[in-house]
């Protein structure tokens, strides 16, 4: 069991204890609390049961370093996905040791399963039988999925325009989803408005301290992967803040319990046409974007909620920050499917863009040890490739195919 | 090492030795070949490697079983996917030990990775360096995927009708992929020419006898799973006849190893408008469609090549077969997402919609043990869920909300 110490306003380091609030009284939506375990408890649970030794494998594996006293009975298989090493991506990169971190093979394809698997576990361990959300994508998707696998209603708010891939994905699992006539502050404002008045568990990543907990098994599991090691960097696309704030979490509580004594510099990338946080970090001013413009819908995030606790884990790492123009991000799609075969949406392959982005600025050295995540799966948002003139349309004779093929010679196949 | 004693064909059942064809010289594309092992030198592998002691976390865990010598390095992790215990499922099927294996986590979403990834095991083997298939679907994209996972060259040939999600799939991890103005069968035909034209390795799952040997692998962990157990009934979605087939052989693999002393019976399921193999096993008659019609593309298979592999799994298991409507496939679908949070394509839960019409008509009994598969992810077809009036639209208001639920009564929800 995760011993949860008190939760710290990241604002005004106000400090709570365990379920008085969800956000800061005193500052408000901008007063996030951060989760502190008891660290002397952690280091007894890891001395009795060295992460080495444990067999579960899924993200419960780290329960002591969760927020929860039970995993949840039934729930999907979350986590405990592939760290890859790939010849081809340290050619591309020039970087002699890069690992790929896959977390498109989650249950419902992305990375947001790790946050909604421990919300639905902390709903659930406070009796709870609903739980809800407003999103566009994958955290409604993710939470709907867990929650039909451990028996808990969920209610979902999409806006409109909602991508099909995603909406159906939702439909098939949710109690409920209503799309809301109106933009995604509508569906938010509305969904709100209904958590209140059916009180459902709110499962909101920025507001409620528990979900980045979730994430942070990511880079937990990239410290076994590695071998019971750090890496040099850990380069994560941001939207609203909470994922690249859960990996830095992890390796704070990693040090904290004892268990290494270095943590990585955090690579933050967004996207050219919203990046607020990567502003706020390099320059200072609002962490607000007017216009968010990019393809990439899981990080248009226009006022990050989060920014706070992601800026701060680029101070405290000595991080840095970039960001890619759109077709970097559909071109890093082809490049990461063409030579990994792992399929990413656009976010998710951002932040291999901004990898290479980084090298190019030297900022990252190839002789430094490097992860980057791919956040989600390319079949959520298989479009976004369509302009890349990636299919041959032939006719139906072989001389068609020779033509698409660039006039190549026969056997050059074997 | 799985050592190929022989390669029988299942029309004259001659024998011939690996390497000397793919398909019978006599019975020409009718006459597909089926592997057998040197089961003395499986039975002392085992002695020597038991199941229950193996660490490889994929399909490779069982390379004994498998016609290659060693895994390719580099591929994406392909297998070991769950099998779920869901009590929702075991009420509505009204079936106490029920299981569903989770195929929609493969690196592609689909349990045709496993017959890709050996045929690419074999390919790289035998020193070749590009690969090639038609496909309307998940054959494809398995394909692209998995080739570009280990640096392999894929040609894949589409019909112009090809879905989306998969296209661009196959368009982000493909050497070339051709969308041949035409239908599956024009781009069957363009792509043998292209393969004899430019000596491509051929992944066509009923011609080639070694992926059928790839897709035994999920009934492998299924037994693993049981705790090395066989279970009453596998129930199985049928279009080419290739996953039945390779279910069987995984249960007959491991009778004539000496592991297990019984098999499972097989239920096959296929669509109303398109049963080929149900109609040939229970009727007898020619095993072909004259017009298939079913939404579940990935089972809609008019002439399944592979139809004697499957009626023989049927005949020499005492098994069943049944037949479901598009309806109930969808039905399925919505079961299983609200139930399980396993969002599958129309085929993937054409099983669970056939055990529930089998348990209907008394074949599968309440205390039987009982597996079925989920073939395939539905991020891959999640326009099929369209017609089901899932989606509430409403307006910006609370009370929209209210109506959309039913008129229930605040604080339902906790």
């Amino acid at each position: 069991m995760g011993k949860v110490a008190a939760l710290v306003c990241v604002k005004c380091n106000r400090r709570f204890e365990r379920g008085e609030y969800l956000t800061c009284p005193d500052c408000g939506l901008e007063g996030i609390l951060d989760v502190e375990y008891d660290y002397d408890d952690l280091r007894d649970s890891l001395r009795e049961s060295p992460l080495q030794s444990r067999h579960v494998n899924n993200i419960f594996r780290y329960q002591d370093f969760l927020p929860l006293t039970q995993p949840p009975p039934g729930m999907l298989k979350v986590g405990m996905t592939p760290l890859y090493r790939f010849e081809k991506i340290a050619e591309i990169t020039g970087i002699s040791e890069v690992y790929l971190k896959d977390d498109t093979v989650n249950p419902s394809g992305s990375l947001k399963d790790r946050a909604s698997a421990v919300g639905i576990a902390v709903a659930v361990e406070e009796g709870r039988r609903a739980i809800a959300c407003a999103s566009t994508g994958n955290a409604a998707s993710s939470l709907a999925v867990l929650a039909a696998s451990v028996g808990l209603e969920s209610y979902i708010f999409v806006p409109a325009a909602a991508p099909e891939a995603k909406l159906y994905q939702i439909a098939a699992c949710a109690t409920k989803v209503f799309r809301v006539d109106g933009a995604y502050e509508d569906a938010f404002d509305l969904a709100t408005e209904a958590i209140d008045r059916w009180g459902w568990y709110n499962r909101n990543c920025a507001i409620n301290p528990y979900l980045v907990e979730g994430k942070k098994t990511c880079s937990l599991e990239i410290y076994e992967q590695l071998g019971y090691t750090v890496p040099d960097w850990l380069v994560v696309p941001v939207g609203d803040g909470c994922i690249i704030s859960g990996q830095w979490k992890a390796f704070k509580d990693l040090e904290a319990a004892g268990v290494t004594d270095r943590s990585p510099r955090m690579l933050a990338v967004q996207a050219e046409g919203c990046s607020p946080v990567v502003r706020r970090f390099l320059g200072g001013g609002e962490a607000r974007w007017a216009e968010p413009r990019t393809l990439a819908d899981s990080i248009r995030v226009g006022k990050p909620r989060n920014w706070r606790k992601a800026v701060r884990a680029l101070e405290e790492s000595g991080g840095a920050a970039v960001t890619v123009s759109d077709e970097e991000i559909v071109a890093a799609i082809e490049l990461l499917g063409r030579h990994t075969g792992v399929f990413a949406e656009p976010a998710g392959s951002a932040g291999f863009a901004g990898l290479m982005r980084a090298v190019a600025d030297g900022i990252v050295k190839p002789d430094e040890r490097v992860v980057f995540l791919v956040t989600g799966s390319g079949l959520k948002d298989p479009g976004s490739l369509k302009s890349r003139g990636l299919v041959a349309d032939v006719g139906r004779g072989v001389s068609d195919v020779q033509r698409a093929l660039g006039g190549r010679g026969a056997g050059d196949g074997t």
